[in-house]
């Protein structure tokens, strides 16, 4: 191979994208080209490798089905998810700080009333979760929509159990009140490993890495004004919080699931005393419309 | 998003996969991971331009089939097939060029005797094509094997026309004779559009690219003691040749296809004439004992 011609063959293929009405895909494809191209040029792939690699991502796009993103997945441990995430995410400040999607958003939460007991089957240990919608400034957001979904006790998803758990166990779809306030009912959930049957399973086991992911509860906030984030709350003290499958964790998204011994509240939420409590806010910054974000929960979502 | 937090990001990624036990695997993951990451960098794609990738690789594999390939296709697309191709193929000197393998060689191309014709339903306009193999030095290699495929007069394979042609239509595994000879009847191959009925046509019309290729013939050929090569010969004066789809057109590749008039050579070919002929050799490097090639006819070949 001479450099001469990888590198024509690398221009002849960004040439061919100049032509692409939308200018935004043009850069797309002209830097994926490029970045590919230098990965191919740094490694000197077999063809061997090459049908390998073929092979694996046509597996991983046939494992996905309508509750199952195998491509989501290998997004989440290759670190891209995050890294995608925390780009259009993380705009400073004191506001709540994004993590990633993950796989299992597949289904629409059920809209729930607050206090609702998302534990459907009442399998795990009972605890309330608590706080306030707020914007930067402290203003609670009255309204402000929260989607929730967990895995159960166990660490699974509905949709991967869907003969055990009924559908929409796990998750709602709540509406702060009228002072921003949000609280739910549920059970704390537990570490999981990420679906390891499929092609990202057998990745995993190739590179003799961790499947497991600490125990969180993610969300998705929004409201009117303000720019959503996707995120998890992770329970303090869980294992994995150290190596997360996804390298999704942040310190100010671990919270305490306190003990609580406090029949007066206990009574209030409608659950046994004692109970576990996860108190938190959550902070969305102001939408700037001069730079409307794009990432609004769209109905492109698959 | 600050620097430091997606270099972190990067190298983590990078660290998860350091205990993978191939180091070959361990250096792939670690460039690939690198080198997307990068692109992501670059490009900060928005959640929704996110989705959208994810969504159209999960319709790349999910379009894929025992008879269909479109991660090849995609791959074909992009460049890197052929500089994988390049990359492995090339090792200098004046054997034959490499080029890449396409997404049609899905199925065993039938065993047939030299002088056989391959289009077995004589649509199209006739030619022979014929040759010898040789190594480098010139000496011929008898017994040399030619996997040979080819789209029909109107540029579909067997394989995409299901109920048109039959089985095997175009294909053939010839061995050489004891003089390192080939040769065999088709119709002259005419330039195709790839299949643009998928997600990599999508790709193709929102960019305003070209979906042809020039006509050409597919070659994998073999002999004992030498490196297998995967090329095409492409037709003298094809349209397309300056633009081929897949990036693959080199020009000690394009052979004439000549109008002969000869019906001494057209009886011993027993073929009507006047015909078309294409005349070539196919040289092949030797294999050095010491650098085993890896890149053989495999079993590992999808
Ligand atoms: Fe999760
Ligand atoms: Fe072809």
């Amino acid at each position: 191979m001479t450099t001469e011609i990888t590198t024509d063959l690398t221009e002849a293929v960004v040439d061919s994208f100049e032509g692409t009405p939308d200018p935004r895909l043009r850069e797309l494809l002209g830097s994926l080209t490029r970045h590919l191209h230098a990965f191919v040029r740094e490694t000197e792939p077999t063809m061997a490798e090459w049908e390998r690699a073929i092979d694996f991502l046509t597996a991983t796009g046939q494992t996905c089905t309508d509750t199952r993103q195998e491509f989501v997945l290998l997004s989440d441990v290759l670190g891209v998810s995050m890294l995608v995430e925390t780009i259009n995410g993380d705009r400073g400040g004191d506001a709540t700080e994004s993590t990633v999607l993950g796989p299992f958003h597949m289904t629409e939460s059920p809209a729930r009333a607050l206090g609702a007991d998302i534990d459907l089957v009442g399998s795990g240990e009972p605890c309330v979760v608590s706080g306030r919608v707020l914007s930067r400034d402290g203003t609670p957001l009255p309204g402000a929509v929260l989607d929730v979904w967990q895995a159960n006790a166990e660490g699974y998803y509905d949709v991967q159990q869907p003969e055990v758990q009924p559908a929409g166990n796990g998750r709602g779809l709540f509406t702060a009140d009228d002072e921003g306030r949000f609280w739910f009912r549920t059970c704390v959930p537990s570490p999981y490993p990420i679906p390891t049957d499929g092609p990202v399973g057998d990745l995993l086991r190739a590179t003799a890495r961790e499947s497991y992911r600490p125990a969180h509860i993610h969300f998705i906030v929004s409201a009117e004004g303000h720019a959503p984030v996707t995120t998890h709350i992770f329970v303090a003290g869980s294992d994995h919080l150290d190596s997360d499958a996804v390298f999704a964790v942040k310190k100010s998204l671990v919270q305490d699931f306190t003990e609580t011994d406090d029949p007066v509240l206990a009574r209030e939420f409608g659950i046994p005393n004692p109970f576990r409590h996860a108190r938190f806010d959550l902070v969305l910054n102001t939408l700037d419309p001069n730079t409307l974000d794009p990432n609004t929960l769209d109905s492109e979502r698959p």
